[in-house]
């Protein structure tokens, strides 16, 4: 009953299967083997047209590089006050991106809007000199609270981010367990509603270690393989990246184990919310649950070897909120082992 | 005939097998897991003593964490010119220190001596303010240009990095190789002859990706954590980043990798320099033989599918020079093939 | 009329006198001049004991150089959300620490409190290597919102800090002024009070551009120089420097021009508080005035020639809020014709 | 007697007078007054072109502001081994420019050659991502061993640049002693021979402390206003850096000041080369002498009085070299003093 991340997860056993066989012989290094060319086919696919798809061992490097493309050392990216790029990667965008500013929103479902944009860039603008200027949007598709944009909400953010020349980056950790949930492309997620670069996840989802940076114009990505390889991220057996992100497309593996992931937390979702005495203070939309439960059964259900992590309080909630994360591996067993210890101990 | 780089080598089948190994069931992440915990105690065998041992997936990144672990951004790093920090990580190690700066040394076999740091020093002192302080001198064991230092030089130059208070770094991404050479123990090559840190190569021995930056004195490693972190290098399922050090230490694998390709490089010295009208141009002392040699007969050997690059010019050298590097997968018939062609072209 | 900012203000005759004084001859540069150690000497006095001083031209360098002396790369400094390294430097501390993060507090007066700071750390302690770890504390002395510390809330955040290992900067660009208000000693208002550096404003009372860090154990004032001197604010005739300093300190000249600066704004406060429809927002503590006034009001001001700007609006409070703020050089003339003009058009 | 630098100078009179007159009444800060308005046309008459002209108060933060304006941080800047920016900012360049490398080259004279730069630039394209990507090269002029580029060999530098993508800068902190060398245009030896930025330096040769940083293109300078807050380089009290400036160019002051300079250069340089025993190292083309001198009579002038700098040691050159260096404060007594004081010990 392990919901603390989903990167507490195995690797899939396609994904293990695909290392073993790019392990054949000499190729060359740095990416210029055919599996990495492979990979980049896959992805041109994935999204309906031509992208440039670099990929990089972490979400946090991904991010990173990513913003450090759009965002000059004097420059800003708005974002959420709770992204992962904020609270989680311990200044890697401002390391990256030598110096630049993380300039945060607050909002209760972890989703930021066109106006609140549009009021740092008024201020900002208004400053001067004085202020820092964002260069960039960085979004996180599921969000932290386990929501999801629409493809009509991202397009909204777009038009803004174009009106005030702002790029607009996603970070897609969990990017196949929104794109489940809305039932859309992943075209239709990205650059058909305006996003110039996505972080791509596929560590949490089944992988390795694996991510590819896209951007959709590969225009855009100028600078970013200097980047990259000054950041100590270009592997020289690049095959052994790329072979982990072509099994993870293949066969749309990465939507089937997003697809289960989902279920499993709607499950764990339903179940809990039958419950009395707690309460699901997000809308499950993704692979997470987040719900009030009283300490006295956070408590017993850790006691019985469930493990899952205590969140931030949200304002007005008298209990303590706790997060619960499934993954491609989450059996219905254990979901239905930790309701029945709930319903027991509730 | 691939003799580019032993980065074009595939994984060693044991490495492969502890990744399989390592995928079962859900542990902990960002290295709380029991794998990462063996594979730290397996470096304090190796090294004889306790020591901080921090996997990283690139060699760049391990050397760039490590010197920013000792050098603040005003300071600066004492190397060869033509050490692999200054010449081919596009700039990883200025990045990760926060732009502090590579004072380079030239030598026609790739080792600095302790006469030369000496002088550096001695004229950054006399600069006062206005000169970069350095604050750590950086090795490559084996250097550039195949070559070695033996524990006794490497204590020599710790004796001046102690006299000027600079930190001692030793890039070991061909550790295993130099070792093998000198027949001694991975301790009297380090910590004992006064090395404080090392970048403990794995990826071009046998690997995927997957390096351990070493700590001598553990309380020297203050902040190496964070930095990791905020540099994306820290993987979130670190069990795969540790079963891969792990099983590369296990039975000495990484020795008998290295006894290999060191034994693959001398025979591929002794057959080039048995050739009239070529000339090794290096001690082989390592996996990789530098040897000048007519551009035709590279281009020769080149028809006929031996990949190998030309090398920088020496001075006083008038053929080019080329590299040849040898790695554990790297098989005497391959070496009979080239040396074979040669004589038949030379 | 000019309200706008306290550096709007010419220098002050004694300070020009002493340029010209100081040019006199050549001396050595770069400070080891006669009169920047007079001036050195002149700030042990103030003190009260041996402190490191260091000449700057800006107050933004003097605090970007005072934050990365104490706070590595990957830190972070915990301040109020409106500090002036936070919202008015367009980045420079982040710049000058190399990608470190500010961390921001809110309250309604510009100042923090020890439990806010306490707060922060549990829980940068709690996230681990994911969350950046605070180093330092900046508090303005006087606020952004011309409101003051005592020296027992100075040492109350001090406690902190030091429970906390966390230096504790003051960014004193109106350091007079609050001293003035306070009717302590400045030793009391810093290194009593557990202060470990402060940013001593000469510019807004009377200088031409001329700050100093002080450092109140020299002990941590380590790589100062250095970093000074690589950000391009080390002057080769630095006697210019410190020849504004010197003048500032003799005959407590920063003392005198501070009294009249917050003796003009308590005028402007309470001949504002006497009128009705407009509301003084915090109290007058130093040089600086903020009201609630009606746009009709600002606009009549404005079109008369007053100049001042408009402020952040406050929580509750639906007026506009505009900031009013003297100098050493204003003149009750002007106080009492701003004042006459509101009461006219009130 | 003081030869030692430059900036060892007073200010000159009609700089301190200007800022006496600048401090009357208030005016807008941060440069939106009307003496800053005027230094900039009078740059633009100055340069026969409307230029960006941008005020900072010190030749280092002039030279990385620059640089970091045409860099990114993962390129490179290309310069002479010795230039003030590789071997006199403490890395301020690498600091600004967010780590970005300098790749120095070699000559005797202080001077770089197209043939040099076109050779790095073959390198770097050679090596792909993994050598940094030069983006600027960087000359001095006058160099640091006074002599000057002359209109011609500027222009041969300039079409390298275009032909590879690399912005040109000039470190101009005797900007005004090369010309008067030359006796050419402020044009013809910038913009119309192809620089696209300059520092042009007024402190060595009068001013206090003010530079000013010259876009040719006033297109390519952007961000530069960003940078220069953040870097804590914007006066707030802008007012009396442009002020300087003003009164630097007005009625030619700056080339009255560099003539008369030179004149002191040229007269000690041919009393020196008139002595047996020593002998002038470099051609005497600014306002600075380079001699070997025999180390007993360095030793009895300064024991006599004299101040100079032991410089850098030249090859194949036995005896210790020694600079010399005049300003606009020089006179010919101390002139003929330091000479008859030679030529009785020598």
């Amino acid at each position: 009953m392990i919901f603390a991340s989903d990167n507490t997860a195995p690797a899939h056993p396609a994904i293990l299967a695909a290392l073993q066989a790019a392990s054949a012989g000499a190729v060359s290094s740095y990416g210029a083997d055919p599996i990495t060319a492979r990979m980049r086919l896959a992805f041109h696919q994935v999204f309906e047209r031509e992208v440039a798809a670099h990929p990089v061992a972490t979400g946090t490097a991904a991010n990173a590089l990513a913003l450090a493309t759009f965002v000059r050392p004097f420059g800003g990216v708005i974002c959420h006050e709770e992204a992962h790029i904020a609270t989680d990667e311990c200044g890697a965008p401002e390391f990256y991106m030598g110096g630049a500013k993380l300039l945060t929103l607050a909002s209760h479902d972890g989703k930021i809007t066109p106006a609140q944009i549009e009021a740092v860039m008024r201020r900002a603008i208004d400053m001067g000199v004085h202020a820092v200027m964002p260069e960039a949007v960085g979004l996180t598709q599921a969000t932290e609270w386990g929501t999801v944009y629409t493809p009509d909400e991202v397009a909204a953010i777009a038009a803004t981010c174009r009106q005030y020349n702002l790029a607009l980056h996603m970070d897609g950790a969990r990017f196949a367990n929104a794109l489940i949930q809305l039932g859309c492309t992943a075209a239709e997620l990205t650059w058909k509603a305006g996003v110039d670069a996505l972080s791509f996840g596929a560590t949490k989802n089944g992988a390795l270690a694996a991510e590819a940076v896209i951007f959709f114009d590969p225009a855009r990505a100028d600078g970013f393989e200097r980047r990259r390889k000054r950041a100590g991220q270009l592997w020289s057996k690049m095959r052994f990246l790329s072979a982990q992100l072509e099994a993870y497309l293949a066969d749309e593996l990465w939507l089937a184990n997003a697809r289960h992931a989902n279920a499993m937390a709607s499950r764990l979702a339903a179940g809990l919310s039958a419950l009395p005495g707690l309460r699901l203070v997000q809308p499950c939309q993704a692979n997470e649950v987040f719900a009030a439960m009283p300490a006295a059964l956070s408590a017993a259900l850790r006691a019985q070897g469930a493990y899952f992590y205590d969140w931030i309080s949200l304002p007005g909630e008298t209990m303590p909120v706790v997060r619960l994360v499934t993954a491609f591996s989450t059996t219905a067993a254990e979901v239905e082992q930790f309701l029945a210890l709930a319903r027991a101990h509730g």
